[in-house]
């Protein structure tokens, strides 16, 4: 069997199995995610068997330590993994929800109801954990899921899967509802990508080569999870001392995500007392600053920035930095050099906060904390399965409300049209 | 200049544009608006003689009279273009709405805010009011908008965006917040739909063809509007006088669109007494039936449907008829053979009711009412620009809310992230 037959033969049984998931009630869907969380518990051996595989050929290739060590399904990843799911299990069901309902002239009463998207796909690198952590999101949501993992984690992957599987049979769900594309041929996945009959989104999560190859190929919708080169800017008025914590932890705490800060605004009547300040916080944790000429003469150490250095996603302890004359000034550096991602403005100033706030037309924009905020659990939706940063469906990030959509219903009593 | 130039300078402008016209206020919107109404009223003769040479041009290819009058800008649809705009412009302004705000335990207030998609590209067919349709809407929702209309309207088109290019200078908006293309050539259309990085949307609006065209090639997500194989289905509690009026009311009022009945599922239970009553009905409003052997007994006069009946959009006074012998054969069948438009039930039951309205994932699921409701003015959305049968971003009739998005926002008081 080709992968043309093999591709669109899933892709039958997920639609199947997406209507089965539909009409699945709430319980149901609780009880098969509490069964998963429990039996990757139990099934510790045969996981760590499956993980063995991939590890052992993981080092046979060379691949360095930091890759192999995110192949790794260790005791602390398997105990996420886990209350991910019993999290998931407890969140509200979004599936049935009316969000809407008005009464027409002609006394017709419409509304919008919430339903599932109906299949999802995931193409996904390395990290076997997303196997679990995704498929549960699209089964909460009464979805049916076909994961694509990398090669790396194919046998953890296939392992997963079987248990993810098996449960479904056992609370009386479709198996077919996770299915993981068994092979690591670029030419399966072009097959995938080409189901726009039975596959309702694509979700690719990995690096920016992988989102643009399935961007340009998929023919049903792409939720693009792009880079983020994430934004402060200082207003001249400010209080300082929180400007200067809230602008190290979004630099500081976690330098390698989509959400730390990459580029650092200041205000040109706030710059000479708070850059020294601050460059010399930096300096401490080890930020290295790269100035425009303006930061370079208050910051006599910093090294002078180069063009290339605006929009750049360091993902690393660097930082470009930039005085600007106005708020306006730093929208437009935003609107240039930014990627929607996440964007925050420290100030005192009530009326340039509102105006920031409606200017800046990123996934999240926030005004007087840290950047580091732009994640499904910190907003409060409870779980993430990803953050879009294409504009439609859903912007920023995607809970398990974002896994569906609403239909339009509408309640007559014999309502003809004229 | 090549045609990739071309359109990427045009994506550049709308996207410059978009920036603009997202911080453009209800007020200066509404201005424009009701000017472009007023000036397409002064402006009729400027428009006839553009209209004249579309219309000489088809005439002269020897186009059928139908596809002919399709073209003619006639006093009647000024009007209807007109009257549009001016009801555009007193629909509530989406942008800026915040559609909710929550507290998180450390003290940040996170809402979402909607804002404008960014740039929308339409690809349309002959009809010339859809430029001013199209163009509206999307202003209104503080978009940008690239148009590619017919071939056949192209002088026509030409005269009314520049038309509206006149009055969006005039009131002091971006005049590339609508841009045309001039040309009829595929190349250019390739082009455009290649352009993800300057167009957030691609809406095709026309036949199969050109949806499947601009779906295989667009690499920017495609809003699509699929054919409509609705369905009515005839429970066996029923008010046969309600299900009469409403049947033939779905079928006949207007048989060519979308949301007119194709399939007539009726219950074991109401067959013998319902459907020769209903055929009367349907015979003298010239409607021909093809049923399933069942039907045909109960209607000798009735054709014999074949398998390609099922599913069949006829957009004709053609109506295929089933017996089921049960609600959830009905709903199978619409899963089977239907489009995800339109379905309706018609019942006295409470219970099947509300099972029928969950169980049924089309864009519109009606109780006791004719199909013909799908549609943005009729739900009360106050104005459409099509109505997607995707499930993602929207899904129905899309008003102008369905042409913004939401973003995050969040106020702080100095939140680090632990």
């Amino acid at each position: 069997m080709g992968y043309r037959e093999e591709m669109t033969a899933m892709g039958k049984r997920a639609r199947e199995a997406a209507h089965q998931m539909a009409k699945a009630g709430t319980t149901l869907k609780q009880r098969f995610l509490e069964k998963t969380a429990e039996r990757l518990g139990a099934e510790r051996d045969r996981l760590a068997q499956a993980n063995a595989l991939d590890i052992a050929a993981a080092e046979e290739k060379g691949l360095p330590k930091a890759k192999v060590d995110r192949l790794r399904l260790t005791d602390k990843v398997l105990k996420e993994m886990t209350d991910g799911l019993r999290q998931v299990a407890q969140l509200p069901d979004p599936v049935g929800q009316v969000t809407g309902l008005w009464t027409r002239p002609n006394g017709l009463r419409v509304g919008r109801m919430r339903i599932p998207l109906g299949v999802v796909g995931i193409i996904y690198e390395s990290r076997p954990n997303v196997t679990v952590d995704a498929a549960g999101l699209c089964i909460k949501a009464g979805n049916a899921v076909i994961l694509r993992g990398g090669s790396e984690a194919f046998h953890s992957n296939r392992c997963l899967a079987k248990i993810l599987q098996e449960t479904l049979r056992e609370v009386g769900l479709p198996e077919a509802a996770v299915q993981v594309v068994e092979t690591t041929d670029r030419e399966a996945v072009l097959e995938l990508l080409r189901l726009e009959e039975f596959i309702d989104v694509m979700i690719p999560r990995g690096g920016e080569e992988l989102i643009r190859f399935v961007a340009e190929n998929a023919r049903m919708p792409v939720l693009k999870h792009y880079k983020g080169v994430c934004h402060i800017y200082v207003d001249e008025r400010v209080d300082m001392d929180m400007a200067e914590k809230v602008c190290l932890n979004a630099k500081v705490q976690r330098p390698g995500v989509c959400n730390a800060m990459e580029t650092l605004l200041v205000h040109r009547a706030a710059a000479p007392v708070f850059l020294p300040r601050m460059a010399e916080v930096f300096r401490r944790h080890g930020v290295e600053l790269r100035g425009c000429p303006e930061t370079c003469r208050l910051v006599p150490e910093c090294r002078p920035a180069t063009d290339e250095d605006w929009g750049m996603e360091y993902l690393d302890l660097i930082l470009a930095v930039k005085v600007v004359g106005s708020m306006e000034e730093a929208i437009d550096h935003i609107a240039r050099y930014g990627s929607n991602h996440t964007e925050a403005i420290l100030t005192e100033d009530f009326d340039r906060a509102m105006r920031f706030l409606q200017e800046v037309q990123s996934s999240l924009v926030l005004v007087n904390a840290s950047t580091r905020f732009n994640d499904g659990y910190q907003l409060g939706l409870g779980a993430e399965i990803g953050i879009s940063t294409s504009r439609l469906h859903a912007f920023g990030p995607m809970g398990v409300e974002e896994l569906t959509t609403t239909k339009f219903i509408a309640f007559g009593s014999g309502q003809l049209r004229d």
